[in-house]
């Protein structure tokens, strides 16, 4: 493990690091912020997916959110959204390959292997997250866009290990629209079945994890707002099956870290609520 | 004039404008943040100048100011950094041409023509934003590094038009450290006389513009702090003047956007006091 940047911040740290991923077979970069009170004790812990072509460096850079967790002591993880180097596959588009692993396990080639960002966020990231002292196990997660959908289903999916959930302009229903469509019939193939394992849509439908309410934004600017969005899909499935949802369409907003940054507050005084009992 | 963003942000509006500067003689960008006060009536305007390398994007990105803009009413103006464009003069480094106009008017060859920055921030900016009815005649001037010796040493020079300015690590006595010492013997040339009108220390030491107390934050854990900013010739010369002067040694803080970001809402809140008397 590497420590590649260490800044003061708001009281506290904001660093990057390089680990070794077992999981994904490469380095892997992560932010992690250590709010002031992190060195009196463990801080419960965020884990912040980012969105297509983002790295850590995103949502470190632009929300602006260590004022709001050194407000309410809680440590900020920002993984990268892929596996990274030479040695791991890649295509052409933004859209697949490095840069969106849309936080599942590839079964296909030539993704099988290295993309496997749904064990490495599960389950690699916490444990070497929580080696350190500084970090509990209580855990929220949060994203934007392929992330807000990695944050959605892998919290809906693991609600004994998440308390809380929000997002930011999430891919609601991947398998229904573009990007969701080109990276599952990549990384998963024509089976459908496995589709609808990582689509919150479809995990909503399943009424599962009913105790997870769950805080979604998202801007009525978005330019990928009707094409790739889609958040009625989710209010008619929380509503057909009673989960609690706070979906807030903000006017104006479009889908950039402007827009983030101008909520990030609320939703980490959401996770606040539910991780630290505020 | 060609408005290149336009972002809703906090309640308001952050915006990216292109336009011919005539000074400059060339095309100049600038990022304008309209908080939500800004549809009811002129708001004051704290202008920003960013430091070495930056245009106008650094700041909106990355300083997270448009929150404390947007809770004070106060609009926020990040011009770049020089002129730019293929037929403005340049050179190697980092820190001498493009990306670090310094804030002053270039006398020499083949600098003078386009580098006229002084004359670019103190007149043509202010003209060019106060055309907009949302903004007042009432200006604050802050900056950081390079940025932070361009707001300095312009409210000293012009305290009747300014009524507040601040600085993060600001380069205070340019004609005595490396960046400055290049910079001004490229613009200026050899005429001391020349250097001291654009040297903090220097128009301190004149006595000049007492009636406007200073504002500046320096990390104490900042890389160029011994080598190019030496915050104390600042208290030196505020010392033996009585110059009113807060200057804070932030401890463990770097030269970095986390550290402006940490601070930038103490600055904001100062301006605001002088801009609109809270």
């Amino acid at each position: 493990m590497q420590r590649l940047e260490h800044r003061a911040c708001f009281g506290g740290w904001q660093d990057v690091y390089r680990h070794h991923s077992r999981v994904l077979d490469c380095e892997m970069t992560v932010g992690v912020y250590f709010p002031p009170q992190a060195q009196q004790g463990p801080c419960p812990v965020l884990y912040w997916l980012s969105g297509l072509t983002c790295s850590e460096q995103n949502f470190i850079t632009k929300a602006g959110a260590q004022r709001y967790a050194a407000e309410h002591g809680i440590i900020l993880v920002a993984p990268d959204t892929s596996p990274r180097g030479p040695q791991v596959a890649d295509a052409e588009g933004y859209d697949l390959g490095q840069g969106a692993g849309f936080y599942l396990n590839a079964s296909q080639q030539p993704w099988a292997g290295h993309y496997r960002m749904y064990d490495y966020i599960v389950h690699e990231l916490p444990a070497w997250v929580e080696a350190d002292p500084a970090a509990s196990d209580v855990r929220g997660i949060c994203g934007h866009s392929m992330g807000g959908h990695g944050a959605l289903t892998i919290a809906l999916k693991n609600p004994d290990r998440y308390r809380s959930v929000s997002a930011f302009s999430p891919i609601v229903a991947p398998s229904q629209v573009p990007w969701g469509q080109k990276a599952f019939a990549a990384y998963l193939g024509d089976d459908r079945a496995a589709w609808r394992a990582h689509d919150t849509v479809e995990l909503v439908k399943l009424g599962i994890a009913r105790q997870l309410p769950l805080l979604v934004d998202q801007g009525d600017a978005d330019e990928f707002l009707d094409s790739q969005l889609r958040p009625e899909l989710l209010r008619q499935a929380c509503e057909a099956t009673a989960h609690p949802l706070t979906l807030r369409l903000q006017p104006g907003y479009d889908h950039s870290y402007y827009f983030i940054a101008s909520f990030i507050g609320e939703h980490i005084a959401w996770h606040a609520a539910a991780l630290r009992g505020e």
